[in-house]
């Protein structure tokens, strides 16, 4: 395997430990927990291992050395970190115990149902500490929740004399985890689950998760990306750039890149589902702002449009509902597709007709064209930035016959996911991740399961950070998914009265109309320490209250 | 002006100079020079700033110390390192004589004729070391080639007391910069011109010229993120990624990047044009990749393509000059939209219209249909990444039916341009663009006119950098522009014999079938030397030979 000069250098690079983790641990126990909401049904479905106490590692002077075997799954998307988690791991397992073995799963949960896996090796390790990507062991979505997964999974388990199995994933990754977890634990198989809190969307934190991994990184690639392109259009001065975020169910990404760049106008789902406007509020918000910087001279700007913005517009959510619904209907099965169009109009209700209406013809086709698998509409495929930039001139055209503008307006789109998710970490999460890897590891030696690893206190330096694990019954609600009601662990959306939100709101109107752009640059890994190792503004913001 | 951490750091970084440039210089002629072709024209053209030689700086113990006003302009699209240019030509202009002033020309050569200007002070520079964008006076497209602006701009120099002009461009601009040296010089004016080589397309070369400024900056950072793509794209193991790179008129920036990443593909045009292939001979050679990819269980992979592709096939290249001639034709002018497309299609000869009617409906409309203000076919618009893969996907299911592939085939899109082309200028640029600067300061104490700066030997040490200027007439020659012969500087295409394409040629079977990426990572300005302070591979390779 060739390398870039980073990477071999890199390599190198001695993730910073907690001090806590740093030797020998023994555990110090809290309260007995509850769960954020519905305690009855989720004590009920969680019989044992609902109610443990949150766990914190203390120094000690003796280790629990027996031997285990450890096995690693990922979950779900790409996040910078997870090859992090993994030497973690496998450093504090060989240390606790060189016979220990770590095997991963192949191709995420799949891999233990099928028993496809590899042994870890320290050569493998070796490969891929400070990394970004999942390429190691590959990852999956298939989803661990049926009773035949289980028991398929144990026989491997059984095979390969696997104590624990680590499994690092977002909110359904982890409750999945949990459940596997009550079930062997129901069962008395002496398998521990214990899951590790991933997502670069950054929905997964509460009160006892600080942030996911993966968030810092792939924030920092997006935020050095679109300070480039705010520098170019400050530059050339004749471009309005419409860039979307990943982000389908929370805002985090983009308010996390608005603080780091200060772009003339960022989108919040979350505040647009609160407000309840329309597309065409959403259109007008911007437009305004083109307008203002027109009459200034300034015929250019930047937008960043969080990648879920359209299905937190409450009309359109309704509208995507009940196209869902009509479009499932027996009759319009074998139309062709105008006449699909047209009778998913004939039977949308008035309200819902109009919005349909409004629309752009091509997302309109779209909205009643592209279906998923499962005959739902494909709102991923919408290219919200051409979308509302289309719009947006629109709107620009109106307001110059009618004299409330005069400028002239282009437009430049982008799109950034895929270019953050595997780029390799940032200090930041290069260590935490190798700490939640090693607290893992302590929580399986300490006997624990149904726990996610956690590490607090993380705007202090690392050595400072505190490390543990929460019992993730503890985190859990019940939410309906597919129409029938689960246990899940509630989704962090962006809070409207959280200091990442309020900081961003009261600078914007400044920023709309001014320039003010900051550039971050790309990710340093060597330098001075307020370059290379600052947290998010996110994280820095919520932990300062 | 509000600042992220690594502008504030950054700022401090002091380029090294090339040791002939750290203190007082004299020069040192070489013999006359001839221009690259058509010398007698280019001669009787350019009587005044044709034949001189090429110059070299050495130390010398005395400076000239004249007080001298200098001029500055940036011209065209955006590259790392303008401003380095700029800062260089300050520093040095100042160390000549604490009295010499540096006036920037606002947004770019129309700023000269509009009197247009800003006078930059150490204030100002200061804000913009070691930055990216050329945002510290704007830059534009106006060309300066006619009588009328030379002497607009004439009456500023003098009101300035301004002794030299720096333009800082491509090959079109610096061929302008020699026009306008040419103009005064003819007219005893006694306004010298100094060209400054930029263009992150790196077309601007050739046996003086190493490498245009921004390219080592811009190709980093889009390998950068290709690297992050290809890391994903093996993690998840599910898309072929199709990433489109600046890059219209010669494909360096897509070798240079494929080198720097190892993709599975990438297409150059120049080969594509050599060796007359057609759209369909592209998609077969994509697709044909897919399938052996997919035989060994990959259906993944990544795909380079140079903006300017389409334009180097050669059918499509006729075509769209028919459609060209056949849409300007008067008869074509009030028709509608589809009856614009019947007409063209009516006009086409037969091997044009069987081209046309083999590209997608979407892309065959845009052809017809979407035409810049000179009524030229808008080639631009056409996203080739997509066009690509919609070609290729209609292929694999071809294959499928007839048993040659069976496999997946999903596809992503990207495109990287403006994310490059302000980024901060990685130590390389701002060397080199320092040392340009340094360099412009010094060809203009000495009384060059019609010189572009330079500075060789770039793949060693800074310190061992040699500086100096080239007449501008020596790299031009005769070509046909909007129908008539016009002098201009010979773009660099990539050689098919050269060593870049060469060493990627030589592995891309390679590339193709395994997986071989190499995954960059983030320009780093502090760190080790090998990570921090390496030039592109293609210079490298160029310079081995």
């Amino acid at each position: 395997m060739e390398k870039s000069a980073l990477q071999i250098a890199r390599a190198a690079y001695q993730p910073k430990l907690p001090k806590a983790l740093q030797g020998a641990v023994k555990i110090k126990e809290g309260q007995p927990t509850q769960s954020v909401g519905d305690q009855e049904e989720i004590k009920k479905l969680f019989p044992n291992t609902y109610g443990m106490p949150i766990v914190e590692f203390e120094p000690a002077t003796e280790a629990n050395t027996k031997k285990m075997n450890v096995g690693i799954i990922l979950s779900g998307g790409q996040a910078p970190g997870g090859h992090n988690v993994i030497t973690g791991l496998f450093d504090q397992i060989k240390k606790l115990n060189p016979e220990n073995r770590l095997f991963g799963f192949i191709l995420g949960p799949g891999g233990l149902v099928d028993h496809n896996y590899m042994e870890l090796t320290k050569e493998i390790i070796d490969e891929y500490r400070n990394t970004g990507g999942f390429d190691m062991i590959g990852s999956g979505r298939t989803k661990l929740e049926k009773v035949d997964q289980f028991e398929k999974g144990l026989e491997i388990i059984r095979e390969l004399d696997i104590k624990a199995i680590v499994i690092i994933g977002g909110d359904d990754s982890n409750t999945n985890a949990c459940v596997l977890a009550e079930y062997y634990a129901a069962k008395q198989y002496g398998v521990q689950v214990i899951g590790c809190p991933k997502t670069i969307d950054g929905d997964l934190k509460n009160e006892q998760i600080e942030t996911s991994f993966g968030f810092d990184t792939a924030c920092k690639t997006y935020s050095e990306l679109i300070g480039n392109i705010e520098r170019d259009c400050n530059s050339a001065r004749k471009y309005w750039h419409f860039i979307k975020v990943m982000g389908r169910s929370a805002s985090h990404i983009a308010l996390e890149c608005a603080l780091q760049t200060q772009p003339n106008i960022c989108l919040i789902s979350e505040e647009i589902e609160q407000k309840n406007m329309s597309l065409d509020d959403v259109v007008d918000y911007i437009a305004n702002a083109v307008a203002v910087r027109a009459a200034d001279g300034n015929n250019f700007g930047t937008v960043i449009i969080p990648e879920g913005v359209i299905e937190f517009i409450p009309a359109i959510k309704k509208l995507i509902a009940q196209l869902n619904d009509v479009l499932a209907m027996p009759e319009a099965k074998d139309l062709g597709r105008s006449e699909q169009i047209d009778f998913a109009k004939s039977h949308l209700t008035e309200e819902n007709l109009a919005v349909f209406n409004s629309l752009p013809t091509s997302v309109a086709r779209q909205l009643a064209l592209d279906r998923d698998p499962h005959g739902n509409v494909q709102v991923s495929l919408i290219e919200t930035e051409k979308l509302l930039s289309t719009m947006v001139a629109v709107k620009m055209e109106k307001m110059k016959k009618a004299g409330q503008y005069s400028g002239k307006f282009a437009a430049q789109h982008h799109f950034f996911g895929y270019e953050g998710r595997c780029a390799a970490p940032s200090n930041f999460d290069a260590d935490y991740c190798y700490a939640l890897g090693t607290s893992a590891a302590q929580l399986i030696a300490n006997g624990k399961t149904g726990y996610m690893a956690i590490v607090k206190n993380t705007t202090a330096p690392a050595e400072q950070w505190i490390a543990g694990g929460v019992p993730i019954t503890m985190m859990m609600n019940m939410e309906r998914r597919n129409g029938e009601m689960k246990p899940v662990i509630r989704k962090a959306l962006v809070e409207l009265d959280g200091a990442p939100f309020k900081t961003f709101a009261a600078q914007r109107d400044d920023w709309a109309k001014n320039t003010a752009y900051i550039y971050p640059g790309p990710i340093q890994y060597w330098g001075p320490t307020e370059v290379c190792d600052q947290p998010t503004r996110t994280l820095a913001l919520e932990q300062a209250k």
